[in-house]
């Protein structure tokens, strides 16, 4: 079952159910008729026609043109999601960067942005400030296009235990309450916050607006200045017992290698995250505090890349080499249908994904060796997927909206 | 879904589904009458006694003793699963052994058996010629108890992919039509011979049998000659996309250790299994073709670490330093509540849990260790777990036995 942070699922009585289920019919096939809904359905007309005046009023779906659905009878009034009503709001802290987006019920993304932040050198409390700002702007720019935010969920980089945030080394954060900072300074929303891990985030992103959908049970991979793994298996995320599945960035792959900021040694981010592999490559000038951003320094990553700059191709060549080992013992336990090499790793595909490959299939048990694909999200999947997981929320219990 | 080899759990028709939820239901509270078999699962007194004639007609249920159910009202006639009608035979195949086991509907075990067996040194054919002796031993003796077998399932240590065994190294078996073979020397039973991976089926056995139950979600470790892992979350195995998942033995962990049967270098199972424990241990008598079997040679082993025999001692203890190092790789992707050690490393749990506990400590993230508990059922797991795997079917769909 999927949670979001502190508020599981809820049982709703039959006519949330019904809601649901209607709302689902018309996502999945609209626009449609009044008639189809109820053969779909099994509802009777006048079910129908009381569902919809209720989803009408909580502004979640509309009649739109005439559509004709069979050889027989006149065209009818079709029922679609309403695409300029309730929206889901993403948002995302990342180490050094901060994301928002907003999808409509239609899960069209209606709003994004980006802003550089070395969230490593602020206080928690000064980097939610600035997600504030974020929000508020997005919330602002969707209802400049006639849409209304009801719920946003925040995608983290780090383990999360209820309402806080247990440890994000990344960012030096332990034991934060960050459901109660993030509360105090979001907009006010008729839906409580939620929040989440980066890497399960960014696993349902993939899944939903990425390459997901058709690869079956994936992993995939998020790599940041930390990296991340997210499970989907049967549609839905893989968390493990405390939610700290996937924690790949944290496997042993230089058992002398540098100190992590978990305490470990060796641990694979510190040798293949965007730190490792920018300093490698020789892109010295991008450390904490710097003003270069995270797409300028991956860009002038691809820019030395494509020049054929040996130090930089040894340098991705190195850290696909040692993620490809990493992945080959997560295969044996895990055994995806698909790996999925998204966050930085993305706009680097051309050069990881063949040292990648290798070491996976060096490492793998008789030649079972998952296809490795690129998401087209790139660093984009995590904050995609927390404003669809308020949309999934909003679909699984509508009734949400009109209490 | 739980999934036996080649064959899906069917979509039945209501009366099928209706069967199944009455049999569920005696199953957990029986004895019980049919007044209040009738107030718990919504049926009508006629639903159920219908029902309860077509379990009766199959031997499933019986009428015991009269039960007194509350305070007014007289007793009535309680209704149980009926413990001396159809069972389930549990065979296993494994490196050093064969095994039968035969659990009656109420999943009491009623005859156990297990032979030391060389099977790397013969056929598939002639393994499985003894398996079937096995098997027809097993049947009779549950004759002789009023019982009648009426479905098999096979441990195999391997990976299997449909009627197939596609690889099982330490038997020497490669692409082996198990199914096949087995259907062709088995008694002649009422449902299909299912066969599944060893490690799976003793996750199962040590949910339903073992330490289980209150673990939540455990990873549960098969020390043989292999090493194997089965992963249940929410009651279920976790099998990965293609039923490859938990291969913990084939994690590396000596980057410059002795080749293994798979192909690879190094793995765990070279370094952590019964034959390199038993070799560090100064107990070269056993290999292969020896006399001597399983329970033996691990005997003399505890014997050995009984009388404080150093390298008795040392030989364990490195190899749970190996095990622990693995588990904490395997624990930071798969987060389980709990890790359960089976097979050899029952006997050994006296001295191999502390050098895994603190290598698994050693590795874990942020201290997340999951605890590590000791299997009671030790080799027997597997073999019960494929036992219950038939009792599970039956109890899943009661009408297939009227068929």
């Amino acid at each position: 079952m999927l949670r979001v942070g502190g508020e599981p699922m809820r049982h709703g009585t039959m006519r949330e159910r019904n809601l649901a289920v209607l709302l689902g019919e018309i996502s999945a096939h609209g626009p449609v008729t009044r008639a189809r809904l109820a053969a779909h359905t099994g509802f009777t007309k006048t079910t129908v026609s009381n569902l919809l005046a209720v989803l009408a009023e909580a502004g979640l779906v509309r009649d739109g043109d005439l559509v004709h659905e069979g050889e027989r009878g006149r065209p009818g009034v079709g029922v679609t999601v309403n695409g300029e009503g309730p929206a889901g709001l993403g948002l995302e802290i990342n180490v050094d960067y901060l994301a928002a987006c907003v999808l409509d019920l239609g899960r069209r993304i209606r709003y994004r942005h980006l802003v550089t932040a070395d969230n490593r050198a602020r206080s928690p409390e000064d980097t939610a400030a600035g997600l504030s700002r974020l929000a508020h702007q997005a919330v602002d720019a969707a209802a400049e296009q006639g849409l209304s935010v009801t719920g946003a969920v925040v995608a983290i980089p780090g383990v999360l235990a209820g309402e806080r945030v247990v440890h994000a080394p990344n960012l030096g954060w332990h034991d934060v309450p960050a459901a109660a900072l993030l509360r105090d300074v979001l907009p006010p929303l008729l839906l409580p916050v939620g929040h989440d891990n980066e890497a399960n985030l960014a696993a349902l992103g993939e899944l939903w607006f990425g390459a997901g959908r058709p690869l079956g049970d994936f992993l995939h991979v998020s790599g940041e200045i930390g990296i991340g793994a997210g499970l989907i298996v049967g549609g839905q995320v893989f968390r493990g017992a405390h939610g700290f599945a996937g924690e790949l960035g944290h496997m042993a792959v230089a058992p002398d290698g540098p100190e992590c900021t978990c305490g470990g040694r060796g641990c694979l981010e510190r040798v293949a995250g965007q730190e490792a592999i920018l300093r490698a490559a020789g892109l010295t000038g991008v450390t904490p505090g710097s003003s270069a951003g995270p797409r300028e320094s991956i860009s002038a990553l691809v820019r030395l890349l494509r020049s054929g700059d040996a130090q930089a191709r040894e340098a991705v060549a190195v850290a696909g080499r040692d993620l490809g080992t990493a992945l080959a013992a997560t295969v044996k336990v895990l055994d995806p249908d698909t790996v999925v090499l998204g966050g930085i790793f993305s706009p680097l595909a051309r050069w990881i994904r063949t040292p990648v490959e290798a070491a996976l299939e060096n490492g793998a048990l008789y030649g079972a060796v998952p296809p490795v694909v690129v998401s087209p999200l790139a660093g984009e999947a995590a904050v995609l997927g927390a404003a669809g997981l308020v949309i999934e929320r909003i679909h699984a219990d509508p009734a949400r909206l009109l209490r």
